[in-house]
């Protein structure tokens, strides 16, 4: 799988019609009541469904490794599991981990996550050089990157949107570190390995960060239960209406009347169709 | 264990001698020959020796959890072990994680890795609604927290160092919110749960957030290996010699001659008690 992310991310996209994700945080006391209660078996089984219920509608899933560290290396394994069976249904895994540390320490994370995921988050508060690890082991498997920009968060503002001296933002300047970090490796549709998270629900900083980094794939959380509508994420896809991968978490895999409801997977299935029809509608 | 974690801390502090803490950041090809070349074998046995012979020369051990990650849940069963080895040998764990996400993935991380380790580093880029489950885990638990503010790695300068328009560098917005997201959770020392990342590398800006978070602990890795001086780390501490939390992990656990070296547990205790040495002088 050396094929560049981004490339292999347009083809997964096309296939299933729309450039969306489901992202996979399940949490104990949200679960299907007829799944019980010890969380190991729970979370698995839910899993299992889940990728089941969305796999022929969205080309990527997104598992949030905090909701499966949650439970130590009993959860860890779940979470390999989830991207071996996303993997046989023929899905895309972009590891929401949001990792970053000083060089050697990023090294070790990119070779444990980037061996089994498609794609990775990562934080970039330390810099160029504590990305370049994730950068080079990327490009080495044919691997993806999403670097935290902005994020879909309230409290994000306080950070991100403070002023420089120089009249950008803290989160233009990690933009153009981004840009600068990752101009090394386009693929062949122009994009470069290395992303960006932008939220749904910040869409005035989409319009100048889209311009900003033209040739970032943009990982968009925050549809949905978060609050960005179809309307906020169009600002994130460039003019030719590529560039985005819509994500949303709560929306759909929760989509289920109650805990109780025993056709939950159907329910979840209908929210992911339903998330594909509603962003290929906005990019038509 | 509900005691506020930094009069935890400076009782342990108080016995070893020195505010000193040893990382644990195991990479297989820097270890002795003798242990072989499966990963998870070797770097069981390398942990074990490591907490035996820094046990009783330093309060705190801070295993960086990208080196057990990169092996998976097999990996992160191992970090577990170390958790349980350096409690039962009376250690303090920082958990060194650098995690941080949006609140509600946040509080499955703060809840999954403060019910192992006594603290835990954290990312500051999402802001205060991203630290303060970690806070209100720790709270209810008695741990500590350590937020990135200034980091040890070169690259950290390009983010962390920018001026803004109000006169202030990056880092420095981060401190305060650090400041007052920890402010209501000040233990019997005065001193918060939530601490600081402080690079030892960075002498000149260790000096004004010094003044900057008088009632944060600091966690101050770099010292040693990564370039920090006896010198550079006397910043970290308040005019009366507390608040800092001096770490070295590769100049102690790699201290042996080479990795033929039969000696090699002597070697790393003699580095970690050298260390406290060092440390203890520069505070006299």
């Amino acid at each position: 799988m050396t094929e560049h992310f981004a490339d292999r991310w347009f083809v997964a996209a096309e296939e299933k019609g729309a450039p969306v994700c489901v992202g996979i945080d399940p949490v104990l006391d949200r679960l299907p009541l007829s799944l019980g209660d010890d969380p190991i078996e729970a979370i698995d089984a839910y899993c299992r469904t889940v990728l089941e219920a969305v796999a022929e509608h969205v080309p990527a899933v997104k598992p949030q490794l905090a909701c499966f560290e949650r439970y130590g290396s009993a959860g860890y394994a779940i979470y390999e599991r989830v991207v071996r069976e996303a993997h046989a249904k023929g899905l895309l895994v972009i590891a929401d981990a949001k990792r970053g540390d000083i060089g050697t320490s990023s090294a070790h994370y990119a070779a444990g996550l980037l061996r089994d995921a498609d794609a990775l988050t990562i934080n970039t508060y330390l810099g160029a050089d504590g990305m370049q690890p994730f950068v080079d082991e990327a490009a080495a498997r044919g691997a993806g990157l999403f670097a935290l920009v902005r994020t879909s968060n309230p409290g994000g503002d306080a950070l991100q949107r403070l002023p420089l001296s120089d009249g950008r933002a803290v989160a233009d300047a990690v933009a153009d570190i981004v840009v600068e970090t990752g101009a090394a490796h386009a693929g062949e549709s122009g994009y470069s390995l290395l992303g960006a998270v932008v939220g749904a629900t910040q869409p005035q900083d989409a319009v100048s960060l889209r311009k900003r980094m033209p040739h970032q794939l943009f990982l968009v959380p925050g549809y949905g239960a978060q609050g960005g509508t179809a309307e906020d994420v169009r600002a994130c896809f460039n003019p030719d209406g590529r560039g985005a991968v819509i994500t949303a978490s709560r929306s759909v895999i929760y989509a289920y009347k109650d805990r109780d409801d025993p056709d939950w997977g159907d329910a979840i299935a209908a929210a992911a169709s339903q998330l594909n029809r509603e962003i290929a509608e906005i990019l038509r």
